[in-house]
């Protein structure tokens, strides 16, 4: 028999905890070494700001594994408080530091696994290397109970979290929970900045209505002890343009870099992002080396090209396929959708694919819908309504993009288009799924169904439609052009409508179609999409003029940030 | 231009209504009349049983559109409390019957469409024909009034349910929010008989803690005025070999009979089941007659064949279909998968595709794994768990079922898993799903990766199962044959462990091999099956014999009726 073969591993949390146990199952035999930089493995980093906020009141908890049972049951060697200092390719070497007693050790390696994740990216800012203290991240558990010590011993009251990505929003749902007043500051025009604008908005209320003080398009200039004696806050972040915001301190969570400089040291091939590129066996620029998770870019199906994604259940199933590769099993690493959800207060954020934003980016022909239905049917209790925006290719129809802000149900629906994507599946298709139903989960027509009904229209040529983004300054067109026809009732049109609108109810349309002229292309609209398109199609077989539908109604108008479009 | 269309559709909600209303978006030409037999339309009927509960507080919310606006919107002609009494194919014509006035009357027809749904099927039990009053069926608004009515007039504290399907199943939840004692009466050995016995029973338990009596196999004899001095109630239901139940009323939900007497007096093809023949266009043997939902046989994708399918989501799609196709549409019936879900007081069943139990009788070839994740991340606080079996073609892993017996997370985990179905995935696909993760939402392992990851472990023969099911009397083998090792704790093996278990918990199994003997096969188990899962591979790479794990581990044996092989 030949000798086991040594396998060491650069990470004990998700990626690299993956990897050691189901190689492990795999193979008896192998040699199978962790190194971990910090005191614990497997730790729960998801739920870091949860326990932060109180929410989970046992932080033992975060603790899914320990070294003794990863030994027991696994027969896998951990060093923990340990960190990869080189990697000596030609000599097959990892060179790790223990440090606590700052002894380096070089480890033998047949195959080595990098999954050491990214750091927290720290804006740039005047002050913030003469701050002594105050100013955290919030990845591990060591940051944790740095965070609770430093709010319990300066009796923090108030508190800047800068980022308003997932850890961000997560956060300051948490501060707010423990009882501090939370100040959140985002670079970009909105929070959550995967998501477009128009839809992240609907959060941006949510926040408001929790006491939040945001502040978009933030740019911070400088940090520095607070010299107002009229503030009882120890720090201030002055703001372009606008006043500082103070706080006994703050909690920076601006994105995250991959851990890459030993990689690069080591002259392993890097994207363009500073991600470490593998191919679809995780294999690095060298066979012997795999890298997964945070620090990798990898392929994104949507995009067709590779991208960073720090997300847990890519980094955990990457780990997981790097186990099978080693082990000599056929497998293929599938790629990303980019599958994501938050909760923000009462409000539930989701997304898969990008956003109208990101497609405009990538440079895709792409059109999308908007659809506003209730989680479950509208007649059962606590029916939540969502906003979705499908965004699917144009023709071919494939899926691009779900973006999603509501209350229960979301993460659903992500999930289910998450499938169709990875299945290849279309917007038509969308049509089709049978989902199940009963009054307490969804509808006859559940929410993909209705947002796959409203993109096949629009695939087919049923309807053309016209975004309230195109109608504003900047936009594609004008409202000017249209002869705007508001298709709902008097009591709905006296309460406000677009700027310009007549109102026909649908009840009359057919009656009243006379009155429309056929020289100018006719825009219908109601509430949330479904009468104006009801009456686009009454028009479009009744006048020789072009006729579009408002995509999502007046709702949108209302709601997403269009409010310049109404009179 | 031609003359327009005449286009008949019989039946009022769901697929007539969703018909109705697409074929006047498509063809504003067209004569559309609906046909509907009671005196409201588009009326939801799913939230009766709720409704009845209290759930929902006004009735007017079940109707969800109104004959006016159906005129108004979509200028579809509705004529209420008229039924359908023959179809003159030769003369394309439909004669209907006022049921008021009692008048019939001819209309021509185009395309004839059927959309009349089922009627409840009535048990067959002496004395049924003589009770005037207190026995309902639950399908119709007007049904509903009259339970009202007769429960208030009546004074009514107990009820019986016959029928422990979706229907059943909700109604006796309702009836309890009522106040009311419930007896539920099941024919099967279990309730929700569509799922496998050992996951229903998980339900019995629930329905028992909220205190309703529960009789299986249960075989009604007769219903007769009771003649019990000692009973308040006025009915008396006997059952063979048990005590009388009996109920101030019975309300009868023993499944559907789709609506086939005139359809097959017209001569128009029904299959082995008593539902109209249709092809994949909705088409019945007479191309100008459509039909639609409960009345009809459908293409089922897992089986491979056609069946009824009695739910409102396939109805309504059906509906839609036809009206593309009379539109002139290009598109085709999909099939069915049979994704349902059903709420039983704190619970929640979900199914799509067949149980095992049914997949048995369909002679496919199949295999199980059952898993026990928490719906979402166990350290985030109300986790709860699920019971899941996804059922998988062997050798080529095609999805053929999935059933799933929990609260909250059920019916998405059903979504996810029909949508996977309908794309043709197999189990192995499961692994690789990226499903959005949160704390509050799930796991960065989903429980349908994990229910993904256990299949295709069996599918690629890195474990090989033996379930609970296969080792009690009439089962596929014997635990005697076994040598037997419970690999959890010692602490957790004296509360209880299968019949003849030796005791080597997990990390000490390393050390301990050499106490199994190799001229025995090894059943190795844990709780819920991932111990057993690890211990199974240490066993298969140190030891000479065959070795399997317990499926879903001891948990399937203390919870799911196999408590005959615990000692």
């Amino acid at each position: 028999m030949q000798n086991p073969r040594n396998i060491v591993i650069i990470g004990g949390v998700a990626g690299g905890m993956s990897c050691a146990t189901r190689l492990r199952r795999l193979d008896e035999f192998a040699r199978i070494t962790i190194i971990e930089k910090g005191p614990y493995i497997s730790s729960a980093s998801c739920g870091i700001p949860y326990a932060l906020g109180g929410v989970i009141t046992d932080e033992a908890k975060l603790h899914v594994q320990t070294v003794d049972k990863i030994k027991s049951w696994f027969n896998v060697d951990v060093m923990t408080n340990t960190e990869l200092t080189s990697i000596q390719r030609q000599r097959k070497t990892a060179v790790v530091r223990d440090l606590l007693s700052g002894k380096d050790s070089a480890l033998p390696y047949d195959k080595l696994v990098l999954a050491m994740g990214a750091e927290a990216a720290m804006p740039s800012m005047k002050g913030l290397d003469d701050i002594a203290s105050g100013i955290f991240v919030l990845q591990t558990i060591t940051d944790l109970q740095n965070v609770e010590k430093f709010i319990a011993e300066n009796n923090c009251r108030r508190a800047a979290v800068i980022g308003g990505g997932f850890i961000g929003l997560e956060t300051v749902e948490n501060l707010r929970k423990k009882g501090l007043e939370v100040a959140l500051l985002e670079y970009a025009p909105h929070v959550f900045p995967l998501l477009d604008g128009d839809l992240a908005v609907l959060l941006d209320d949510e926040l408001r209505r929790n006491q939040v003080e945001l502040k978009l398009d933030a740019r911070i200039s400088e940090i520095k002890r607070s010299p107002s004696s009229s503030s009882n806050s120890t720090l201030e972040i002055s703001l372009e343009g606008c006043d500082p915001v103070t706080a006994d301190l703050v909690i920076v969570a601006a994105g995250v870099r991959p851990r890459n400089t030993i990689a690069k040291a080591a002259g392993l091939a890097v994207g363009p992002t500073g991600g470490i590129t593998v191919d679809n066996l995780m294999r690095t620029s060298d066979p012997d080396v795999y890298a997964v998770g945070d620090m990798v870019e990898t392929h994104n199906i949507v995009a067709g090209r590779d991208m960073p994604l720090a997300l847990a259940g890519p980094a955990n199933r990457q780990g997981r396929l790097v186990a099978d590769v080693i082990a000599g099993r056929s497998v293929q690493y599938r790629g990303n959708v980019g599958s994501s959800v938050c909760r923000v207060f009462g409000k539930t954020a989701g997304l898969v694919g990008f956003s109208t934003e990101r497609l405009d980016r990538l440079g895709l022909q792409y059109e999308y819908v908007t659809v506003h239905p209730p989680h479950h049917v509208a007649w059962y209790p606590g029916a939540e309504a969502m906003t979705m925006k499908l965004g699917f290719e144009v023709p071919g129809g494939r899926l691009l993009g779900l973006q999603i802000v509501g209350g229960e149900g979301v993460d659903k629906r992500v999930d289910v288009v998450a499938t169709a994507m990875m299945a290849g599946m279309t917007a038509e298709d969308l049509e089709h799924l049978e989902l199940a139903y009963a009054p307490p989960y969804g509808a006859a027509k559940d929410p993909i169904n209705m947002a796959g009904f409203a993109a096949g229209n629009v695939l087919r040529g049923d309807v053309r439609i016209v975004h309230a983004a195109d109608l504003v300054n900047g936009g594609r067109t004008d409202l000017d052009q249209f002869q705007v026809v508001d298709v709902r009732s008097v009591d709905e049109y006296s309460r406000g409508h677009l700027r310009g609108a007549v109102n026909i109810p649908l009840g009359e349309l057919r009656q009243r179609i006379g009155e429309l002229k056929v020289d100018k292309p006719v825009l219908a609209y109601c509430w949330v999409g479904y009468r104006g398109y009801v009456a686009s199609r009454i028009l479009r077989q009744g006048i020789d003029t072009p006729v579009f539908n408002l995509d999502g109604g007046f709702k949108v108008v209302k709601e997403e940030g269009y409010t310049s479009l109404q009179e």
